[in-house]
């Protein structure tokens, strides 16, 4: 391959604390390589190659790379703009490959959940078609978990520690002011899949302990039960904290609660949820009749880089570090997966996946992580998450006792192409 | 007095992370003293004085105690149980007394705010007047920071620290998706004060830096004004992040929002607040048509002990320290206030303000830390939370990744009165 080649480096789709951590160590990874020109950024994924709004990451103070691992979100911008298939979305994967050589670039390094592995794959194919010499490469990335092929996902081990942690400390508030504000409710994301939600069961280690109740989107929702384990919880300890996927599910497989407002679905034509909470918290006042609050997280599980997981910075790391090594030694359309090696001790290394797989696959939490009941977690889910939360990541606390974060300068790479989108 | 005259110690309201600092210092600092008989917790503050739930928690293992520093919520048990007036309330505070009386009670060291100042003066009064010698001490706590008579409230700080470190989270989390989720609301809590919301402005260091709107109840809220001032900020940066108090109330006082449901009232009357995110997504979606999350932390942020102040929880444990002190030497009536002494350098130490004046008074953000469009602080409130967030309370992290909470035994005392409540 050509000495000059560059290569792009992209993020896609929800934040997370460590995303940027697999852009370093891609920047990192490259520069060590000496077989990669410069390392550009894509701004805001895919949408910055459409738009040929790049920069260029090696010019960047390395002090300011080195800082991603303690930044979280997305410091070279994030989109959710979805390619379609190659026939559908045809001008958009044309301008995709013009971009691509208008700018020398050969390797296409890829942060991103299925829909990313699917766009990288069809990238892929259009460049192997017409003959331009492209290396694709993904990196799992997902709060949600949710990857085929990957024991599980960087993002994921951080939230998951997060949210624990939350419903520990909120667990402890429910459990201190029982008499007034009896019980609590913590909505945490997860759209399909429960994994979030899940990882709070490893919070309660003993009877005493929050959550007492946890509820994801694979075990089909009946109110009638929820109702029982509420009142059930209640008799036994005075009071009740329970944990909810935002995006629970009855028993025929809709979603529990959706919004019908103007922004019901967002741009992937998901639909748009929310509002778990307050539905739960609303049965829970009228029919057990006990004063309920709720906390909805939100975006700032995604984001808690100031309690992320140390293995997942690592991780992160070691996946993008590892896709360039990879790709440096002939490797092409494939996504980094993280491989749990056997034996007592966690040991975590990488392994490859075809992108169309990840594409194509959904990884829910499976049956034996959930007990029988359908409100809580079994072992088997607390040995899965244990090993994933250890250690908590660096930050530096600047002198107003906050973190702090870097910023790129982002000095725009020239356009050399016609304006489009 | 006595020597073998014994303690109680209670906490009262909302939980704070650092509530139990305060019960250490009295515990450690009144065993020190070697003039106080046992230090007992009355279970769920006034409500175990009533119920004569109380346990002995110098029975307690050393090691609970130092854990308390560590610990979030309130581990003697908190409540929101108002006594009146002498006259409305007089079989509640006979019963106290009655209660104090035959377990030799000769201190009560009560943290809370101003509605548990104001029992704590009332009982001191009834026991003045009817001969029964007894020391009544508040310390002072609230997430709210609304206390007159102190500088800061312990609680404060560590909210602070953790809101504002949310706030750049999740900002970063807008700043990279603002392509797809181009607005987000923090709702932090603060009924009548805005001192939580704005301690968020602290996080915004530069012009691209969240947030980029501060509402604090303080300030009369305008709907025009509102949507005027997010239509600035997009335009500018093309993303907003926006920081909203629970209870935002307009030019004439009312509040924006009111839940008028079945618990929309607390036991104390307060109206309960929630749904300020929930309304300007609202406004926001429907006049300035852009897609808009909010997060609400919840009781997650007054019980974050895995990022709260070092200096909270040191300043927390001085109050409680300081309460004994004082009590040792005479000092009767009074809470524990913290004084920031002057100079270029920050300076906490103690003095004492009548409980009376403290159960009277309510201390708002002052008109000089709000800036004059009423959407942001000025260099003043940063001035005055900077010191206050400095440090990390250290938590010691268990072998499944999370925090270690201590929980006491709890081992009843005897009852000796008749069943009351």
């Amino acid at each position: 391959m050509d000495a000059k080649a560059n290569a792009i480096v992209a993020q896609s789709g929800g934040p997370t604390a460590v995303i940027n951590a697999s852009a370093c160590g891609v920047v990192q990874e490259a520069a060590k390589s000496g077989k990669i020109g410069r390392v550009i950024g894509a701004i805001n994924g895919i949408l910055g190659v459409l738009k040929e709004e790049l920069f260029d990451i090696s010019a960047e103070d390395s002090a300011s790379v080195e800082a991603l691992k303690q930044t979280p979100a997305a410091a070279i911008g994030s989109c959710r703009y979805k390619l379609k298939s190659l026939e559908e979305s045809k001008a958009d994967f044309d301008r995709v490959l013009d971009v691509f050589k208008a700018h020398n670039i050969r390797y296409f390094f890829y942060a991103g959940g299925n829909d990313s592995m699917d766009t990288a794959d069809k990238v892929n194919k259009l460049a192997a078609d017409s003959g331009y010499e492209l290396v694709c490469m993904g990196i799992p990335k997902t709060v949600d978990n949710d990857l085929a092929c990957t024991d599980h996902c960087p993002g994921y081990p951080s939230v998951a520690k997060y949210v624990a942690t939350c419903a520990m400390e909120a667990g402890r508030d429910t459990e201190a002011l029982y008499t007034a504000d009896t019980c609590t409710i913590l909505e945490v994301m997860g759209r399909n899949a429960g994994w979030i939600a899940a990882a709070t069961g490893l919070a309660a280690k003993c009877p005493e302990d929050a959550p007492h109740l946890v509820y994801v989107p694979e075990t089909g929702f009946a109110w009638d039960r929820f109702v029982r384990d509420v009142e059930e919880v209640l008799k036994r300890l005075g009071r009740v904290f329970i944990v909810a996927g935002e995006g629970l599910k009855d028993d025929k497989g809709e979603y529990i609660t959706a919004d019908k407002g103007a922004f019901a679905k967002d741009s992937f034509g998901h639909v748009q949820l929310g509002g778990v909470a307050e539905m739960l918290k609303a049965v829970i006042e009228k029919e057990v009749k006990i004063k309920t609050r709720f906390n909805k997280l939100g975006t700032n599980q995604r984001s808690a880089m100031h309690f992320a997981s140390l293995t997942d910075v690592n991780e992160a790391y070691m996946c993008g570090q590892m896709a360039v090594k990879y790709a440096m030694e002939g490797v092409n359309g494939k996504m980094v997966t993280l491989v749990r090696e056997g034996g007592p001790q966690y040991k975590c290394t990488t392994g490859l996946a075809e992108l169309r797989d990840v594409a194509n696959g959904e990884k829910k939490v499976p049956s034996e992580f959930i007990n029988d009941k359908g409100n809580h977690i079994t072992d088997a889910m607390r040995d899965y998450v244990r090993p994933l939360v250890q250690g908590e990541a660096p930050v530096t606390i600047g002198g107003d006792g906050l973190p702090v974060f870097m910023r790129f300068e982002r000095k725009p790479l020239e356009k050399k192409l016609p304006k489009y989108l």
